[in-house]
């Protein structure tokens, strides 16, 4: 299946306009269709010996949301006294999730036992099957993005919050729980970059040739 | 930025037909152009507080791909004495890696410790680091695909070999080594899916709502 100069460009168009939305989610609500499309898109992405590891729990309602906010805040809580001075100061202005403004979330889990336990590809390497659920994520997303949705990422939560607000049993990892909706509009740049917390670094000094080289 | 419903079907078109490419390179070799779009893609990838934890190490050189080859037949051998009966016979019959026949091999990692100690988004999950730079070997797998290049991801190779034929420093991780090259073709299904050895799982009994479901 050859793919044409437009379709690639339509793909690098997609990589390139990608964020991670906080604070730009609209309320309307995300046709069944395109959530299907989404979750589809997602179950094609690489598993190691074709183990397909993943769940998505797709959130709709709002005490839910509001269960997974609250750890959220316990978190962020945290999170705050682990910065220092001015860093400490701008942490606080931050917009770090959407997760009651989004109409969506999903949850992408990783079930390690899925296949049995010894699994082509991860003999070697244990984490390729969460980094599998990974690429479920990252897949979700420029598909979202292709259907001009926003996506958050909201990290700052601990495993065992989202565990018992969503009912997931012990032995299934929570990989990614994302926000998702339409979005007032898509910031130019990363917030980050924006907001002078962090530049982009240099591609040149990030790539090295035939062997790592300082 | 508005993504027309032609340029979403072509990222849907590219996830769907991207595969994991083992025996099908071909030893045309690839413009350094085309080389420097995936890796400036992969280094668009999403990143947990805008760490860019991603290193590439670019690999051409014959001998090197063979010290990885190397590495690759130490794990593989001890992964054939893992599996039992008929799947071992099945296992030994299949080409899991083109780590020789790729014209190029591109190895990611992921500094933890870039950008310091405390980073927005890893308080409470350290494993965001490791996380980003997996969402980096997506977007370069994808942009690939877009490419008509295949990619093959080598997982069944220890670390240490990894670092020992890449000269990566002690506290880098290798997340991935990526074969690249162009294709004989893409093969319509997964190659496991085709050698019968594990079937695509119906989505529906992925999906849960509001919570985990049995």
């Amino acid at each position: 299946m050859n793919i044409t100069k437009e379709e690639r460009d339509a793909v690098y168009k997609t990589i390139y306009n990608r964020r991670d939305t906080r604070g730009e989610f609209l309320s309307d609500s995300i046709d069944d269709e395109v959530i299907a499309r989404l979750l589809d898109a997602a179950h094609h992405a690489p598993s190691v010996g074709f183990m397909q590891p993943w769940d998505f729990i797709v959130v709709k309602n709002n005490k839910v949301k509001q269960q997974i906010k609250d750890g959220f805040e316990v978190a962020h809580n945290e999170a705050k006294e682990m910065f220092e001075g001015d860093r400490q100061e701008v942490y606080k202005t931050l917009k770090l999730e959407g997760i009651t403004e989004a109409p969506i979330g999903i949850c992408i889990t990783c079930d390690r036992s899925r296949t049995g336990d010894v699994v082509i590809g991860r003999t070697a390497n244990l984490e390729m099957d969460l980094y599998s659920s990974v690429c479920a994520v990252q897949t979700l997303w420029l598909a979202a993005r292709a259907e001009n949705l926003g996506v958050g990422w909201v990290s700052i939560i601990h495993h065992e919050a989202l565990k018992e607000a969503l009912n997931i049993p012990e032995h299934i990892v929570p990989v990614a729980y994302l926000c998702i909706g339409k979005v007032s509009h898509f910031h130019e740049k990363p917030e980050l970059e924006k907001a002078g917390w962090q530049d982009r670094m240099p591609l040149e000094e990030l790539v090295h040739y035939d062997g790592w080289k300082n």
